[in-house]
């Protein structure tokens, strides 16, 4: 049974005990949560990773990061160390988005070392192979993608991207509306064209109930890609992407009522002032499925700084009610991230969920805010940089500009506020 | 006479005309909200900046770079290095916030290399030489204030932090508010200090109306120092802040009642969901004078990124209306920024005013997007980046992760979904 089909049965599992634990709830709010849709524990029985996190309303925010081959990059070892640096930052979850070299092996190599919940995107590993063996995208066959999905499943990929919104009657809206970035999701492309060419509907939206059955076997997490996300702000937000929306909604109560765990993924570039809109509409919609955001990236004027303008995006998004960010780093438009962007991406994604957290009212979040702010009161900067999300960072730079002033930071020096204050509370 | 006297008495100033042109609104638009006390542009007579800028409600969101010694790293040259940078990277203004060295040479130096409005906080330095001249702060005299704020005036200064807000009413609230982080600006810090041992209200409040003759007779523009902003997320927005914000509101209507042109600073440490309170607040409590925030930062947590907790809250609090924002670097609560931590921050912050423009409505912020956009679509990399806010960094970038596909970036490659989606539409 599917963590779902237990929680709708009245049944306590170990993992919904140890996220309780984890998120300071009762296991019995969890369960109901779980039973209601509103949460998800990506959790394959064939990978059951040593940490498995929940994801979804009232718990922490938290953040996914992709790792994964292309075409141009493609050595398994170079993404062990992306792995290593992504969970030593603390991401709850991995995607391997691999598309290059041998993709199985890449994905067993990373299964394998990852003690928290695996993603991957099925689609992309067919879409390889039917160009790789019969030279184009279009040549990909129903009994392909199966193939990988199962594959993937057996090996104990805890949750997919199924991009099943791309469906004949969104790309006709699509191509109504005339956007500036037109598809940007590669799983969406894929698919836009093997629709296209093939004159059949999305494999994906019309054998969705077989892949529920895969998935529910293994307790794979659907992850409901949006393959009609938002490129650029021009085209956040229009009928293509809350057309795709609304079928997702649809197909996440199919997948519930049939026991097999759901999330739905969101934009992608979004102006600040629509972020809010694209959180309630997805909570409608989906009927409070968890929400999965990439980004929301808030211009599109800062390619090299993408990891912020995603940042921005998320934090804001998390605060209106997103469960889980995926991260985007530096190199987001420009190049295949490195073990080092990976890092930062991290970093600077669960600054987002944290703030994010902070806005939710979750009581951990703040305790954690009070503490490090106590030890800077008491310009005790060993425990405020213990403290400190990253402590290798601002270790370094510490060291590397001392203050004369044993107490203080060298931007001032004697004149630093909370010094003079303790005098003057003294006195 | 002021811009703002000027304003009033139906006259379009050069600087008027120059700003009209910049936004692209009409001169007499502007005038108007100059006459309101809703735009500001600061303008010493003495200094007459080559790039004059225009701060306030219905203009796109102006960035501030802070640069200045410390007791502990005071070499002028460094600071010009710092104002280079700062400028390059596209700050619309510089302060100059120097504890340490010679204050009035690094001042003068600064503002002779400076083409855009320069701010200073005078009471650095009259706190500085008083404790240099009588060994502590509480020595310091009023005339001794008044004569760094003449000096600074003469020399050219645009605009003036003025902590007038600290006074004994606003300390005897913060003292029964027991906040974690206390007092966390510098210069409210020195004025609680000389308040309490002198038992005497703050002069900067007491004189105030002495402080604007001053002030109108160079045209240099008051921004209200907010002592009393949260340090840390569990101090924000409580009584201290909000008693502080009241009077400063009350000396705004006091100054532009006399001709001198008023803006208002703003915190500090807030979490996300009272971002929008924080600017409705200033913005009914002062009739819409121009807002002026340090960042907010977001989260307590992160020392080593708090550029980016920064550009998070900056973003917000400018989506919501605030005017003017001021960078936070990386080094922030850890060390006197270097040249780099400025170039980094100005970057960064102008991202997130970018953003924050896209939120407001702003025609020029949604073109710009528009342009990469297509830029993007037509996977024209060079000219991608010719329109990037910042150019150096996606350049070295694109060029050291190339795709061997040369129209792809190496994150796709072939699989690129704008390449894709093109074969798809020309077929």
């Amino acid at each position: 049974m599917t963590q779902l089909e237990q929680a709708k049965k009245n049944k306590i599992t170990a993992q919904i005990r140890k996220i309780a634990h984890q998120e300071g709830h009762s296991p019995q709010s969890i369960r109901e949560k779980i039973a209601q849709g509103k949460i998800v524990i990506p959790y394959n029985k064939n990978h059951r990773p040593k940490k498995p996190y929940g994801i979804g309303q009232g718990l922490s925010t938290k953040v996914n990061a992709n790792i994964g081959t292309s075409a141009d990059f493609f050595q398994i070892k170079k993404e062990l160390q992306k792995l290593k640096a992504a969970l030593s930052a603390g991401a709850h979850t991995i995607m391997d988005l691999s598309t290059g070299g041998n993709i199985t092996q890449t994905r067993q190599a990373i299964l394998a070392h990852c003690p928290v919940p695996l993603g991957t995107v099925p689609i992309y590993q067919a879409a390889v192979q039917a160009v790789k063996n019969f030279g184009s995208i279009d040549n990909m066959t129903v009994k392909d993608i199966f193939r990988v999905i199962i594959e993937a499943a057996q090996d104990g990929v805890d949750f997919f991207t199924l991009h099943c919104g791309v469906t004949i009657e969104s790309l006709n809206r699509l191509k109504q509306e005339k956007r500036i970035t037109d598809i940007v999701s590669r799983g969406g492309a894929i698919l836009a064209e093997w629709i296209s060419k093939n004159r059949q509907e999305n494999p994906l939206y019309k054998y969705f109930d077989e892949i529920l059955d895969i998935c529910r076997r293994f307790d794979v997490t659907i992850s409901l890609g949006d393959g009609m996300r938002p490129g650029s702000i021009a085209d956040a937000t229009d009928r293509s992407q809350i057309q795709e929306l609304i079928l997702l909604g649809e197909l996440a109560q199919q997948a519930q009522a049939k026991g097999v765990q759901v999330m739905i993924e969101g934009p992608g570039h979004v102006p600040i002032d629509q972020i809010q809109t694209n959180v309630q509409l997805e909570k409608r919609l989906c009927h409070n499925a968890p929400f999965y955001v990439l980004g929301p990236l808030v211009t599109d004027v800062a390619p090299g700084y993408d990891h912020i303008t995603a940042a921005i995006g998320g934090a804001l998004a998390g605060a209106w009610g997103a469960d889980f960010l995926c991260y985007v780093t530096r190199s987001e438009h420009l190049h295949l991230p490195t073990a080092e962007d990976v890092k930062e991406g991290v970093i600077v994604t669960r600054i987002a969920a944290h703030a994010a957290d902070l806005a939710k009212g979750i009581d951990r979040a703040w305790d954690w805010d009070k503490k490090i702010s106590q030890a800077r009161r008491q310009r005790n900067w060993n425990k405020q940089i213990a403290l400190a999300i990253d402590q290798e960072r601002p270790k370094k730079m510490r060291q590397r500009f001392k203050s004369n002033i044993r107490d203080a930071c060298s931007m001032c020096s004697e004149y630093c506020s909370l010094k003079i204050m303790d005098r003057l509370n003294k006195t």
